[in-house]
């Protein structure tokens, strides 16, 4: 029997022939996003805002049981804050959006719709703190956040609107401060990967590469399946240039004024782009069952004197499991078949689906179907809830190790400039390349190859020398083309 | 012996001597906000953000258990989009803040900064409406809302920048549009009444108070101490003006065209501002227990030599009380005075405070004293839990209580117009009377008495005359200043 052409609804295009045709057909099909009239902007639609939610859930949990409050600070910041720390200014300035007018009145002078909120927060810490019984101070907020891009956008990973957090702290000591920043950044890794099955690497970014006016920069970085990287999160040490440009001084124990040491760390709607690229399949979105919206659908099948029966057992299976507080759903439309119904919750990634028809009654029992592996097993009634468990347990895990693997695979040691342009003509992924450290070689294989230095690793281990000059090789970093 | 001067951190002026004052005074020292560098903007610090993510999280609970979900939505709006509603337009365009420029580059067209969002929201709902079987969509998002404001701003109250959510449904008919509406200007009842103690009343505006480009809207609305009503959170039916001019349209089950019908509806962070009107008092802040961040605060009291014993103590009963659920700490600064922590958790208006010392440990008990009566009692330690859980759902109630006496005290029946104006001058409050429901009666009473009409009530009764004109009255209103 010939099978009977796909529904126009699932995706046309195989990942791995035209990713990127592939990856805006989940977004669109799956109900993830849609795009805005103003270039480059989104609207994010239920399903994706709802793991957003959980994010934000489970990251309120690590903050806030680590002594961190949410606030929430203005989106308008007058040009003359931004300009204050130079560095700063120079890195945010081509990508503001200027708001000029107020109704049919030209402002005095004009504002930012924010960027970043460095600035804005900091002219507040500078009339907050006054002593050292005032930290450290540590908020962070959940905003959106501005900036016109100009190169090619796409939904999640490059927006000129998306939402984030944004943690700033100011501290008494440099020492706290590092502290605060490797925290927040295993906080970044746990999140990734606990919740989200991102394996993510973790390291320093160069000079080049670190936030516009921080003392230095770290960063998780995830590796999509065309072999690009993607900066996942960021966890800077601002030093005291903030506090310095912004007047941020506290009396120590001893009376003595000293500026504050300060941090700031974001993760943003991106990390949703970085999920659909990594898990996603030719049939559409596969969600780690720890973040998705829906766990479970359960699909009567039935023809029509079954109807009253079938439907009965499956709605009882499917409040129990509600009950059990699994996510999960009836799937009752008349109007669509089983199949049609199939094709959709795999486009939109459901983790598990529950078939259940008048066989499996009689056999007490219903099918289980796997999203990810689309393995199938048949599961005793009485065994369901703890099969459900254990599935999705296994699927999570599973989807991490699978992606973690790909991540393991696709890190190069290259030796030579010449095996470097080869890696990256042929298999892209993390090229591991001794440098010397100088912001020039940096720029040449940017400029010659499209590759950045994505991170160099916490751990330090010998390079022979730089791929680039061959000069004596400060460290390793890792490099990559990068969405 | 003479009573101390009061510390510089308390309030220093009485909530009935100068109450516009007192409230900036607890708004500051109670550090719920902070004045932001624009005209009209505010950061919102941790105690009013936390109580903000209360009123979300209760609302989330109430329209996702009634089948909403939330979403997100762009923040810049085309002029041309926000032109499309005419009425729509005129009311809200002198507010607007204008993009007009990204990075040094002019744009084409002027984006609006989200005064609200029906405009881009029907946007995207004319692309994803096409059948019955897409109804009804119920989609909210919380974020921030700017209006340039030109009238003079208060923290909370009016500020040129907000958080709110909207809520945006579209519906197969009016009568289900109109049952949205009802039902979710029941939630904000219940929100305001149930959560934060404050009473409201519920009833239709009039055609001059509605929401630009509504049918018709609904709206709960508070009484503040000095007699001026709070607008305290609206839902619209706006029939079918948007659909129109969005070309919003479905196929029936007859597969005829139809438009659909829509409601939008809001709460913002302007209820915290009633919040802090209504329960403050010379002391400062007093915050309902439900929704306090801080329940309780535990303070040791104790000279040197007693010091460990008394903070062994005090330590376990804070731990106990929070293994039981309770929002509490424990106050160890060692260079305050327990009279100066008094003061400052007053200010802050935490419900209830625990005293603990020497003789309280003797006797196997601690002080209780509650922050809204000042009241203090004895209490044994096996007992506290239980006498902890009684204050809080007490307090919550008298708070209420009292609160809605205030509300019932000020209303009053105007049988003319001099005394609708003498009831203005003497005691403000709300003002019922007749209205013949003419928008010319309600302009000429507002432009020569300052007080609008807040509402219609739902319940009809029969008025002799509009307060005016003399004419036969078409219902009763309510007529208010309002902040």
């Amino acid at each position: 029997m010939v099978e009977k052409p796909k529904s126009l609804e699932g995706i046309s295009v195989r990942k791995d022939e035209n990713f990127s045709e592939w990856y805006t057909q989940v977004v669109l099909k799956a109900g993830l996003a849609d795009y805005g009239p103003v270039q480059g902007t989104m609207a994010i639609r239920p399903t994706a805002y709802e793991i957003w939610e959980m994010v934000q859930e489970a990251f309120n949990r690590m903050i806030k049981s680590t002594g961190h409050k949410n606030a929430y600070f203005p989106l308008l910041i007058p040009e003359s804050f931004l300009t204050k720390e130079a560095e700063h200014f120079e890195g945010f300035t081509p990508e503001v959006f200027w708001v000029t007018h107020s109704g049919n009145n030209k402002l005095g002078e004009q504002l930012a719709v924010r960027p970043t909120s460095e600035t804005i927060i900091y002219s507040f810490y500078s009339k907050w703190i006054r002593s050292w019984r005032d930290l450290p101070l540590m908020l962070n907020q959940w905003c959106n956040i501005l900036r016109a891009e100009i190169k090619a956008t796409k939904p999640f990973l490059r927006t000129s609107e998306f939402l984030w957090q944004e943690g700033h702290t100011a501290h008494a000591s440099k020492d706290e401060a590092d502290k605060e920043v490797m925290m927040i950044l295993d906080f970044y890794k746990e999140i990734a990967e606990q919740y989200l099955a991102i394996p993510v690497l973790q390291g320093m970014k160069s000079e080049r590469e670190k936030f516009a006016g921080a003392l230095y920069t770290t960063t998780i970085e995830a590796l999509m399946p065309d072999g690009k990287a993607v900066q996942s999160g960021t966890s800077h040490n601002l030093g005291q240039h903030f506090a310095k440009a912004f007047g941020i001084e506290f009396l120590d124990e001893q009376g003595q004024k000293q500026f504050v040491w300060q941090t700031s760390w974001g993760i943003s709607t991106r990390l949703l782009g970085a999920l659909i690229m990594v898990h996603g399949d030719d049939k559409g979105l596969v969600l780690p069952p720890k973040v998705a919206p829906l766990q479970l659908i359960v699909i009567p099948i039935y023809k029509d004197q079954e109807r009253e029966k079938v439907l009965e057992v499956a709605q009882k299976i499917t409040a129990g499991l509600i009950a059990s507080g699994f996510r999960a759903d009836i799937d009752v439309r008349e109007n669509r078949t089983p199949g049609w119904k199939f094709n959709e919750h795999e486009t939109k990634g459901v983790p598990l689906r529950i078939e259940i028809g008048p066989k499996d009654i009689a056999a007490d029992s219903v099918v289980l179907a796997r999203r990810d592996t689309s393995e199938k097993r048949q599961v005793k009634l009485p065994e369901l809830e703890k099969a459900v468990k254990e599935e999705m347990a296994s699927m999570q895990k599973s989807m991490f190790d699978k992606a973690k693997k790909f991540l393991d695979d696709n890190i190069r040691v290259a030796e030579s400039y010449d095996e470097f342009k080869d890696i990256l003509d042929s298999k892209k992924g993390f090229i591991k390349a001794g440098w010397c450290g100088k912001d020039s070689c940096e720029d040449k294989i940017k400029e010659e190859t499209g590759a950045t230095s994505r991170l160099i690793p916490f751990e330090h281990e010998d390079a022979k020398g730089c791929v680039y000059c061959g000069e004596k090789a400060k460290s390793y970093a890792y490099f990559a083309l990068s969405y």
